[in-house]
Order: C-alpha cells, then sequence, then structure tokens
C-alpha cells in the first residue's frame, strides 16, 4: 500500500477529475475488509446509517465537507427535507439521524425530518439517550411536491433505502431533487452492477499508480437465475463458484499466500446482512440443507431471491483488543467524512460482520483519513486510514458510475 | 451577538450568495478586536503569514478547507508555486511557510517553493526547529513563465506583500495565474479602500439580521495630503480627528458606555504595524514631537507616508492569564480556518498588539470556528469563534471587493 502513500498528489489529482466526470453521491458508507496483502470494499451503501458512529472530534470537518459538497453537488440551495427509516424504536438509529441533522444544519442549512409513519399525528420530538433531540413532522404531499406543513424545499436527503419498494407519495415529483436518487434503492439495484463498475474503476486506477488491481479488488461473478427453494439454477451457482476458487487459488499462489481462499454468496438484491452465505468449499452449494436454502431466500423486501452474486470472501487482519474489526468509512461527495470499526466478539477473520443480530461495537476512527504523514511507518494508522480513504472513493466512485 | 447565533443558517445561506458572486481571496488572516459591546476587524492581511499558529489538531480541517477551496476557485490545478517572503532567519516565518506547504501538499497538490533572494545558489534545504523541513529552490522566468527549475506551474501562491515593491521578474506573465493578484500588495492597496467596502458590506449584513451596523464596523476617516515631517495637513487630521471622537462618543453615549473613546491613526498603505499611532485625545495631533512624526512617517516601503487613515479604536476585553489578546482568524476561500490569539505582556486594552517589536505568544484556538452550540451559552467559546469565524468573512467579503 506503499504505492498510494507514495503518489498521493496523483492519485488526488485523479480523483479530482474523475468526480468531475461523474458527480458524487450525495454520501456513501463503504465496509472495507483488509487483509493485509490486499484491501477491498464489500459493501458500499448510498443510504448510509451509523454517523454517530463517526468521531465527534473531527465534527467541525464533517461540517465543512457538507458545506462544500452541497455548494458543489446543489448550489443555491438552502433548505432540506430528510426522509428518514421508520425505525422509530432503534435508537442507534435515531442518534445517527440527530447527527445527520446537525452536520447539516451546522453547515449552514435549515434542515427538517419528513416521516412516512403512517400513524405519526403531524410531529413529534424525540429525546435520545445522547441527550440529543429529534423533531419528527409528518411528510406530505400538495400537488406534485413533498414537505413538511409549510416546507417543501428543492432538495430532498433520503436516509431510507426502500429495501421494502418505493412508497407513492415519492413518486413524480415535480422540482424537487431526491439524493441519493430513487433508482440507488436496492429495488433496482443490484451488487453485481456495482461491482462491475468498482472493476473498471479499479483497472483505471490501478493502470495510473501501476498496482495490481486485485490487491484492491474482489473478484466476483453473478448468476442471474438461481432458485434456492427448488433448487434451480443451482449448478449455474456450483460452476461460477469452482471457477472462482481457481481463480482466485492462483492470485494466492501468485503472492504466496497459505490462507485458504472463501467466497461469500449474497443475494444481488440483499441488505442488511440478509441473505449472505460464506462458502469454503464449492461442494458446499450442492449440499444445503433446509436452513440455508430458507435464509437465502429471503431478503427484506420479502421478494425471493434469484439474481445472486458470489464474491470473493476477504479475510481481515484487524483486530481491536483480539476482537475481528471491519473499517466501515463515510463519505459525503467527493471528501472522506472518516469511519469507526465495527468490532465483533464472536466473529472470525473470515465471517460477514454485518449479519442480522450482529451486535457489533462501534470504534470511532481517531484520525482522520485525509492526514497521511509521510515520515511516519506506511502502516502507522493515520496512513492506514488515508488509504482505506483511497480505496472507499474507488467505491464511491463505481456508485457515481452506477447513478449516472 | 446572540443575533448571529440565532440566524447561523440565514448568515450562511447569504455568505454562500455573497461569495458566488464575488469570489473570495484565497486566504486572509483578519486581526479583530472585541470590546465586549462591540467586534471589529482592525486589519485584514491577504498575504497572510502565521499559519504555524493554528491548531494542529484540526489539520484535518485544514487540508480539507485548503482541497475545496483550491476546486472551487482554480479547478483543473494539480501544480502550485508558492513565492514566500524572503525572510531566511526568522524561523517563525520558516515555520508558517512549512505548514502552509504541508496543507496543500496533503490536500493533494505537488507544491514547490520558488525563492526570490538573490543570494540563493539552485536550492536549499532548512531543518526547521519543530523537525519540519523546508526546501528552497531559485525562481527563474523562462519566456513570460516563472517556476522553479522543471516546474512552471498555472497558479502562483504569493505568501509575500512586497510592500517594497513589485520585483520585476513577476510583471507580464503568460498563463500563469497569481494568487492573491498583485494588486493587492501594499504598493497598491489602501487601508481606507478596504474598510469602506467593509462598511459597505456591513451594512447589507447588518440589515439582513437587523442590528445595528456599529456594532460590528469601526468608524473612519482617511487624509490624503499629510506630510508628518513638514506639518503639512495637519489640519485635515485634526478636523477628522475631532469629529470622529464627537460620533464614536455619541454611540458610545447610545449603548451607554463608560470608557473613553480612543482613535488609531495609521499609514493607509503601511503593514507590519509601522506609522501606527493611538490617540487618546485630538489634541495630541497638535503637539507631536519629532519622534512621533518620524514612526508616521516611515512605511516599509521606505515611502513618505501621505495617506492616513483614522480609525475608531476598539477596546479588547479578550484577556489570558491576565495578558491582552487579540484574536487572528485565518481563512481560505469562503471558509474559516481557525485562529489565534495573540497574547502580549506588557501591552494595555487600547493599544496596537501588532507593533514592530511586539512579542506576543500565539495561543491556539482550542475550538474551530464553523461549530457553534445552541445549547451552549452565547459567550461558550464555540459560539465566540463562531462569531469571531462571522466577522472575519464580512472582512473576507470585503477584500473579495477590492480585488474585483
Amino acid at each position: 500500500m506503499i504505492q498510494l502513500l507514495k503518489q498521493q498528489s496523483l492519485i488526488e489529482a485523479w480523483f479530482r477529475e474523475q468526480f468531475r466526470l461523474t458527480p458524487p453521491p450525495i454520501y456513501t458508507s463503504v465496509d472495507l475488509r483488509n487483509a493485509g496483502f490486499k484491501i477491498s470494499p464489500v459493501d458500499t451503501n448510498v443510504f448510509p446509517a451509523g454517523f454517530n458512529n463517526l468521531n465527534s472530534d473531527f465534527t467541525s470537518l464533517y461540517i465543512q465537507i457538507a458545506q462544500s459538497t452541497l455548494e458543489q453537488i446543489c448550489p443555491h440551495v438552502n433548505k432540506i427535507l430528510i426522509i428518514p427509516e421508520n425505525h422509530t424504536r432503534n435508537l442507534f438509529y435515531l442518534e445517527n439521524l440527530a447527527v445527520l441533522h446537525d452536520i447539516l444544519s451546522n453547515a449552514g442549512f435549515e434542515v427538517r425530518i419528513g416521516s412516512l409513519l403512517e400513524d405519526l399525528q403531524d410531529e413529534k420530538e424525540m429525546l435520545l439517550p445522547s441527550g440529543k433531540k429529534i423533531h419528527f413532522e409528518k411528510l406530505i404531499r400538495v400537488e406534485n411536491k413533498i414537505g413538511v406543513k409549510d416546507f417543501f424545499p428543492c432538495l430532498i436527503l433520503l436516509n431510507n433505502d426502500f429495501s421494502a419498494g418505493i412508497p407513492d407519495i415519492l413518486n413524480n415529483l415535480d422540482h424537487q431533487k431526491m439524493m441519493p436518487p430513487l433508482s440507488m434503492s436496492w429495488v433496482q439495484r443490484l451488487k453485481s452492477s456495482h461491482f462491475s463498475h468498482y472493476s473498471n474503476v479499479t483497472a483505471e486506477f490501478s493502470k495510473l499508480i501501476q498496482i495490481d488491481p486485485w490487491l484492491i479488488t474482489s473478484l466476483f461473478r453473478q448468476c442471474g437465475e438461481v432458485n434456492f427453494m427448488t433448487g434451480e439454477g443451482e449448478d449455474c451457482l456450483i460452476t461460477h463458484a469452482q471457477n472462482l476458487f481457481e481463480e482466485v487459488q492462483k492470485k494466492y499462489d501468485e503472492y504466496h499466500i497459505e490462507q485458504k481462499p472463501f467466497l461469500v454468496v449474497k443475494a444481488d438484491a440483499g441488505t442488511y446482512g440478509m441473505a449472505v452465505m460464506m462458502v469454503n468449499d464449492p461442494k458446499e452449494l450442492k449440499n444445503l440443507n433446509r436452513k440455508q436454502r430458507t435464509h437465502m431466500s429471503k431478503v427484506k423486501s420479502g421478494k425471493t431471491v434469484n439474481k445472486v452474486i458470489i464474491q470473493e470472501g476477504v479475510h481481515t487482519i484487524e483486530t481491536v483488543k483480539n476482537k475481528v474489526a471491519e473499517p466501515v468509512i463515510y463519505t459525503m461527495g467527493r471528501c472522506v467524512l472518516g469511519g469507526f470499526y465495527r468490532v465483533h466478539a464472536t466473529k472470525k477473520a473470515d465471517e460477514n460482520l454485518n449479519s442480522p443480530g450482529s451486535h457489533f461495537e462501534p470504534l470511532p476512527f481517531k484520525m482522520p483519513c485525509n492526514h497521511p504523514q509521510h515520515d511516519k511507518a506506511a502502516d502507522d494508522v493515520c496512513n492506514l486510514f488515508y488509504v482505506y480513504g483511497v480505496i472507499a472513493r474507488l467505491a464511491v466512485l463505481a456508485a457515481a458510475r452506477e447513478i449516472l
């Protein structure tokens, strides 16, 4: 990764150019895996929650980034309506929302929250454990504009991925811009499309800084027609998995890596770590039991899974107090806000850390991601976080190309 | 000042609009005075030194601001040549230059330093007390471009105010943009022009947030033809001073302020606190002694002073460990980087803290200037610094209009 540190000004110039060509999504969170020999994103969320997990010492940085991002992406905007998830009992989610609200308000915008909750009467204020207050107002529609009460701004910030479908109230709006666009909800978005853009991005980037793109990319295959309940299409899955295992093993041999490769099978349109399965041997796919079949068939929307992505698994070498840790990087526009570690007590290095019921502990990054120090070791945390920020921005660029 | 806190989003929207209309200078430092009842800038430097006095805990913020400012002011720029002052023995200045260099490099630009020093052979590296290194290269001119060795970038960042005149090598360049423009050097710039723009800016701003503009503005007068050595034109000075005293006293009466007004007489084109005089009574101007006359006649350029500005003095209530302190705010583009206190051991509240031989101690601000906290008291330091950032940006806007 020392290549990335050495070529900082070249890399930054490239990102500036790329994001001029393809405007970045308003915000993202990117789950990364660092195997030591390679670092790769495993999930890019364009409706990120978890802003409360960022280090509050750098709030002034987040405010500054929000200011410059909004000025760049939508100049002339002074008012923002946030449409959140309907998780009214999930205090972590609400703390996230309160932090996001505060960052945008302090960036100098009038920000209000329009709730889709059907049983909400007009408005509601909640006091959160942090002491922050959060004020919900009922989302209403007047002709072809949505808003709350007397507030129908041009910019609607979506903090809801609409995995369960897009509500009617949001369709066919006039003169209101939704960010990210509804097309990025998991109703329409496919992981395979994201990672296919990501492969193109890393191919270009790797040429620029002269590294093997595999060091920053997970290999993957897509199967379009799999029915886990009936077993139809599983042959395709098994063949792809076999080929992918071989391809990864070849790379491991090339780099003298002694660990065993593993794959991750996911619903192509899944979220929340649902319908995800680790595979250590392609044979496992031949002998799925009922529980595994059911697990792989359901995603949050209730739809049946038929599109599947098989991805090269990336081990994680990151640990915090002997617990496996996975970095999550937050971006706004073309800037890296910061990140935190998802620290999991009971999982192993080759397991999915973002799965239902995975009660991770968040550990905010102690350092920002934009301040590498060339007089320190390449693996010093300030330099590592810079590298994480670079990889995350490659994923952001892939998401930008998805939106285009 | 509570008015400013309450109307944060209105104020920020106004600044966004103003800086779209009039692009801000690349950077500034603004000396402020806080009298409790009023806060006003007393000097706006568009070739700021002292970046080393900023709080290094917020370096990631400075890097981010440099990135977004350069992207906004001069997109497509990847390389920057800094032309510094020739202060090779002033270690404070050199530390400043090293910090500025690091901020811009970490923002992802290739940055080199082109020195005007005549006795420099090719290049020179200096190790500074902080441990930072600084690398000077001889500034050369090839046809109508300046640069160092093989480096002739589009953007030249001036960190030299050319008080002593503009060197020939900088005149008539092709396709190279100098920031700030040479027209802002003290050879051409007048304080009275700045403060006249500042008065217009604060008149507009005060209307917006409904305050008396005097609360954020120092009154002033200009005398165009004064010769301190011969005494010619001193009548004009005395009349203006008398009128200004009366005007300030009226304002003091209106706000029931019991302190005594004072005025500051400065060379209209002076720098470094040279040719500055405090006046507690207009009579003092009638009886200037030889020493005072000589002091007021010389500025750094060696030119004779004839244009003079008489400004309402602003007391300072800020103290650090019982020493008088004056906030200095740094900006880049339309953003506030942060600030520090110029703490002076031996001066009084109505004296000039930026004068030759004034060995101030810098005290970096502990908090950033962009993160007011509405649940804290209006005079809490985070809120005070936000207010300082607003006043400084009003001065930046005035400087922007000077450049236009």
